[in-house]
């Protein structure tokens, strides 16, 4: 890990010196940690009856993310909440970081100081601990490879497959916030940003889009307090990732359009460019928002519960059998097959 | 993780099917496995009564390999190693692999494919488990990043940290055959590779660069009985790697320049191009040996077992006061200070 002779082929060979002392800065003693950077593996202390969580997420420029719309640290910061999305989306906690990075030959110490600034200020709340890594330098592009370990309660894991018939659908905070946002930012580069969008929820949708927020606190109650049969993290979008559930827990859905959560902001910015909120929700990715089923019986405690405990939560629909496939209800009563309209991140927007 | 949306992006929207089947026919069942590919996150049983090692490596087009030297499963099997091998230096047993794949627009099924197989193919004797990866296009080379979880006996884990003045300095294998089985490719890349050496010691170079050895079971052994000190795998060359053991020990080294374990097809490499294999052996990268100490105290019985356990270990030096730095010892007993000559891996080679 983190081979020094690597960085040789960056041509500023201070690179290295200044990836090991960031690496030091926010390196974090602990007990369980018995040796991290600086040997050939990270050691640590698994934990005790728990079930351990491990998931990696590779961000590619101009696929994941493009420098003119974002600076280092917002991408470090996403980059770490793609990755404790996962976590979250399992009712983890999120523990332990590994963080790769092909950087170019234009690539400065600035750029690399403020993507672990963005990366670390993202795990902060969560006292994750930076324990490894590896750089090179890239002939092209950055690449970014983040791989996080967590832990999570034996039997309360919540996988893609525990959903069953009759279990109600929902999902945390509102949808198409980042999507409309990305909109903005592309449109600002361009020179067509003029929306009359006031200034409020311009900012809001940006924020949305460059700092989301990983639903960790979300996940864990709903694995700890056992209401949620699965879940999965927003990712690709509404209609693409509830049809992961679908197929892994071969059940149907149908979901009432009306209930979808959709920020004042994200409606008005509809509006502005006579766009369809709805649509934007259901195809908008990167909310890192947690779709996630309750057993039907549960519903009058779970809306209870999540009142008690402020957490934003809205029904959106129902769980069918895997033969009525996933559709959508439209006000008048009659259903539609959702479209699979999977986000396509970023290249393929442009 | 695995996004298949992120796959969109890719030219070829099958590629996706592809790396789905591949990863589903790599993935063993085991009971410590709760949920592999196909989730958020993977889910394991962590180790109980052991520390836990996690590694990672980031394996870059034209920086670390090269698509005209190198076939797809010949690169897959030294990502492999690369990560095999930072556990094995740590004593310990590798068991879980997360990979993740940035694919060009170039890219074919058959060289994913080849690039598992490969991969998975360096793993089989140890019995490590897929569990999980991400991929994404690539607006320009082939990126890999794996990261390999493993575990070890506690405070039986080899550190770099752990060498004492006095100890003895020991190597597995021979040293500078994968730079001599680069050198050969690239020669006969570029036409020049008319040298007079042996078919058998060409094949025999070729392939210690090409699959190389992680020495996993000389590890475990060395951390097992209680034997080393210290532990570093040679990825960066014998001068380079063992002044990271100095510099995390404190301690000083010398090396007997004429004990360095080289092979005969290296000699006769080095003989045919009118090079110094024993600058060879010091510069050569990528060998994938350990290099560890040992107690002097120990030497005769740690001498005894090495034999009866066949084990390919040869005794190359001591270890000083820091004061004294890091020497090296030629023939006369001359003392001469080694260079800093740490492998550049590919691009600055060419």
């Amino acid at each position: 890990m983190a081979s020094p002779a690597r960085l040789k082929a960056i041509s500023a060979i201070r690179e290295f010196d200044l990836i090991r002392a960031l690496q030091q800065r926010y390196h974090t003693n602990s007990s369980m940690i018995m040796s991290g950077i600086g040997d050939d593996a990270a050691v640590i202390a698994p934990p005790k009856n728990r079930r351990q969580l491990l998931t990696t997420d590779l961000l590619v420029e101009r696929v994941h993310f493009d420098l003119t719309t974002a600076t280092f640290a917002d991408i470090g910061f996403r980059a770490a909440v793609a990755n404790l999305s996962d976590i979250a989306a399992m009712g983890g906690t999120p523990e332990y970081l590994l963080v790769s990075l092909a950087i170019p030959h234009s690539g400065t110490r600035r750029q690399v100081s403020e993507f672990y600034r963005g990366m670390m200020a993202a795990c902060r709340s969560h006292k994750v601990r930076l324990i490894g890594g590896d750089t090179s330098s890239s002939t092209s592009g950055w690449f970014i490879n983040l791989t996080l370990v967590g832990s999570a309660i034996p039997r309360r894991v919540l996988l893609r497959s525990g959903a069953r018939i009759g279990d109600d659908l929902y999902v945390t905070g509102t949808l198409g916030d980042s999507l409309a946002g990305l909109k903005l930012l592309q449109a600002s580069r361009r020179g067509t940003g003029k929306q009359p969008l006031a200034p409020r929820h311009r900012r809001f949708l940006i924020r949305r889009h460059l700092r989301p927020t990983a639903r960790v606190s979300e996940g864990r109650w709903l694995s700890s307090r056992g209401w949620a049969t699965s879940a999965i993290d927003l990712s690709d979008g509404l209609s693409g990732d509830l049809r992961h559930i679908c197929e892994e827990s071969h059940v149907g859905a149908e979901v009432t359009l009306s209930a979808l959560p959709i920020s004042p902001a994200c409606r008005a910015y509809a509006k502005s460019t006579k766009r369809d909120p709805v649509t934007l929700a259901l195809a908008g990715g990167e909310d890192y928002e947690l779709l996630f089923t309750v057993p039907a019986r549960l519903r009058a405690a779970f809306e209870r519960a999540k009142v008690t405990q402020h957490m934003p939560i809205t029904r959106i629909g129902t769980m069918t059998s895997a033969r009525s496939g996933v559709h959508m209800l439209v006000e008048n009563g009659r259903r539609h097959r959702l479209p699979f309209t999977s986000y396509e991140h970023f290249t393929s927007r442009q």
